[in-house]
């Protein structure tokens, strides 16, 4: 959103994670995919809401409240939205990823339906798909 | 993306909300919040995999598969993404969601944070944020 602007707004629409410790969350997107935050607040309990984004795309992080609905995938057992990271170097952010705490779910592979893509799960139980659609043969 | 150019790939991110029915999902988001289908690719046993789009952002629905860690709202009982749209409007994008049949989870109101904002659940158990930032006073 262009903060400057808020008198017409084009609709936009991002995802709001929920995860339990969303400041080592917020590290943890920094270090494995490069985001970049565009804000941070906290509350004294140590709740952050945090808005972040990867490449043109914003999203944002924020510590569960079950009693707001909000769930983690680690309250619930699993995750009912993956993130589609599309990179033009899979291989290399994968392994990025990897290496700053991501488990491997499958690894980048060709696919038959025309992408080279791997999948993660990250410490906050979220799960991210890793590709790029395959360059057409002509 | 841009699949006119895939060599040189952006980064870009785009949430894929699982669900039951992914079909009467897709006829969904595009009756509630006036999505565009950018594509959609169906098996014979009816599941789809569709890439919508909301202004410029995209986001994908597909059927749950829960051997493949792909849960819905249902399945879990709850979500673990909320999508938070910001519109010109979001008095009248959260009335026609409800029209199409999204319930209110709490109403469009000015929030202390700075936004205009409500909140509603579609009839696939996502949550959706419909709001824009107030204008800051100067």
């Amino acid at each position: 959103m262009n903060e400057s602007d808020t008198t017409k707004q084009k609709p936009s629409l991002a995802a709001m994670l929920s995860v339990r410790n969303g400041a080592r969350a917020v590290a943890f997107y920094k270090a494995a995919f490069g985001a970049r935050e565009i804000f941070c607040v906290g509350d004294p309990g140590g709740a952050v809401v945090a808005q972040l984004a990867i490449g043109a795309t914003d999203f944002w992080v924020a510590d569960e409240s079950p009693a707001n609905l909000n769930f983690s995938p680690e309250t619930l057992g699993g995750g009912t939205v993956r993130m589609v990271l599309v990179v033009d170097d899979p291989d290399a952010v994968f392994a990025a990823a990897v290496s700053a705490g991501a488990i491997v779910v499958w690894p980048v592979d060709d696919k038959d339906y025309g992408w080279r893509v791997g999948r993660i799960v990250d410490p906050f139980g979220h799960h991210w798909e890793i590709g790029k659609p395959l360059a057409q043969e002509s």
